[in-house]
């Protein structure tokens, strides 16, 4: 095991019930926030209408950002900081993409930064306080303090990460996740298991104990994505599934792992980046034709892979077991099914090639190597 | 799976350098704070005079309260707080214990309580920030807002809680437990277990996440105990074991589980309040003889436990692979064993009944039931 540092202070409320934000955003000394969330969803199920009136009955003004897209934008965030003028807090209601993007907003507006330049390394010096009401587990960006974000004019999809925009307080309730469609349950699923694969396999060591309690997340998840399929109603593995979400990155995954990194990631965000494919989709084409690719580089740990989850006995089959659960669910397993034209692996590597120093992946990421990978997605 | 709540600010410095703290102190703003330790073994081993030096070179004033016993005692603690009147910060430098006794000086000095009103119920107002040396994994008392003590007028050991009393800081380095003994590694390992093994057994729901994330910890804590018994340098095998300490106890297990309970620490608090044994050596008496009597009452999860851990077939066998394991380390399994007389049964039993109720579990354990558990241990 290699050192490690360990702080997440995020204050956890599952399965509770979401107006109580109105009295603690009072607790904290909140009067004016910023309410951000994305499209219609929240307004259909009635959240929308139940938070406002819940802000509303303990006198906290609130100026609204709504219209976050799954692939949250640049434009998109800047509009909000200038939005976030008199707010002292964010408010995030929704799914990883409005936690993403007010991370940005909070970050930025109470840095004096602009939001991108965030994403090109500089560190914020503050953010204002942010608390979110989760309405779909998938990115774990609930309880973490990372964020991504697309520049629509450079087709860039990058990330940064800092402490201060841990969220304070994340309520969790999975009922809220109900109206989802089977196909988000789906790529909400994919988005889990290539979290913890990446620290599985890209890891300088593998402690045992790290190991198993990654095993567990993807045999947890793969469960309830199952139940939740057969019955949309069955709470216990909405519940379930939304514990794996946090679990899958909220930092547990990596300690005492050393090095690890996030190439699946790179490689499909360049997929929503260029195409705006939803994330989870892209991770679903993206992780067989890498593990396809990596596995003769860490054998043992891929046929452990292979026997824990999924009972086979050599790498190669638990590969081509995850790629028929990925299509058993509902997700896309090639470049086509996800509706890019095999003709466009030169352009797509090149994207990847632009972000990939960010990732600290230049060396090992050649042009080369990743069109080698993409090949692999037909 | 059932609502919860989870919030743990701990920042964990795991296999760092302890002197650091020094700069951590200066760095919170903190001049003079009270330094806690317990008997010689960290002047033999040098670390005393390692962290001495290191806060003065930063001109950190630091008041010595040394001598904690491995069962904490109110008096003690209680001179602790007359000491601690100028100190804005409690430095722990030791295990369990010490960090135990540190959070009753940090809460009480700070409250302006007695000592004793915190473990009778009265919830701090304040707290001394708290920082910890970490020289011992077992309790978890690095990671949680709890802390045991023992009155020794009264023969209670009781327990408090309070979200103020976590370490801002804990530094673990598992190297620093090399010098302990062979019988307070096997002690440690019985804890760890105890500390999963209560949740697990008594928790109203088993979900499968916790399950496994439970069964992970045992079988991670097992291999390490053995590598260290068989290689005390192996420097490995104590980071998983201090990882798995960690998790043991930092409030993961129990996320979504409902209501659980300690029973087994419950009657062990009386065996240590009683005779002073090592608190890890009573919970290896306690914890098969519980088991022989609770596992009628959960039939599938004694069972689920004897195959995942020991590949057992039945419950049954699984206590009796979880007792002779704990003998195969050198832990004590009989009431003998620990040097008590089968005849103080009647005295230990009126000694749980006297504190159940603040365990919450005066109805489950009448004093005949204690007695049957107790006769178990034989």
């Amino acid at each position: 095991m290699k050192p490690f540092n360990y702080y997440n202070p995020v204050k956890v409320i599952f399965g509770g019930e979401q107006t109580h934000i109105a009295d603690i955003l009072r607790a904290d000394g909140h009067s004016k926030i910023l309410l951000v969330y994305g499209k219609n969803s929240i307004k259909k199920s009635g959240l929308y209408d139940e938070i406002c009136a819940a802000l509303k009955s303990k006198g906290i003004e609130f100026t609204e950002h709504g219209g976050v897209s799954s692939n949250p934008t640049l434009s998109h965030a800047r509009e909000g900081v200038s939005k976030a003028k008199e707010a002292t807090a964010v408010l995030a209601v929704g799914g990883g993409s409005v936690i993403d993007e007010s991370k940005a907003i909070a970050a930025a507006a109470a840095s004096k930064y602009d939001v991108w330049e965030l994403y090109e390394g500089k560190k914020p010096i503050n953010a204002l306080d942010l608390y979110v009401i989760l309405t779909i587990s998938a990115t774990g960006s609930e309880v973490n303090d990372g964020s991504v974000l697309t520049n629509e004019e450079t087709k860039e999809k990058l990330s940064f990460g800092s402490p201060l925009v841990y969220p304070k307080v994340s309520i969790i309730n999975p009922a809220l996740a109900l109206t989802l469609s089977q196909n988000y349950i789906a790529y909400s699923a994919v988005d889990i298991i290539a979290h913890v694969l990446e620290v599985y396999f890209t890891a300088e060591e593998h402690p045992k104990i790290q190991n198993r309690f990654c095993e567990n997340i993807v045999k947890s998840v793969i469960e309830a994505t199952e139940k939740i399929l057969k019955n949309p109603n069955d709470i216990n593995a909405r519940n379930e599934f939304a514990l794996c979400a946090s679990w899958a990155l909220n930092g547990l995954t990596s300690l005492g792992v050393g090095d690890y990194s996030f190439p699946n990631h790179m490689i499909e965000h360049s997929l929503s980046a260029i195409y705006n494919v939803p994330h989870g989709a892209g991770l679903a084409v993206v992780l067989p034709a890498w593990l396809k690719w990596f596995h003769k580089s860490d054998k043992k740990q891929a046929k452990r892979f292979a026997e824990k989850i999924f009972k086979k006995k050599s790498a190669y089959e638990g590969i081509l077991a995850l790629k028929s659960w990925f299509s058993k669910i509902g997700a896309p397993v090639t470049l086509k099914e996800l509706g890019i034209a095999n003709e466009d692996i030169e352009k797509i590597a090149e994207n990847v090639d632009l972000v990939s120093s960010r990732w600290g992946l230049k060396e090992e990421y050649s042009i080369k190597t990743v069109k080698k990978i993409l090949k692999l997605m037909k």
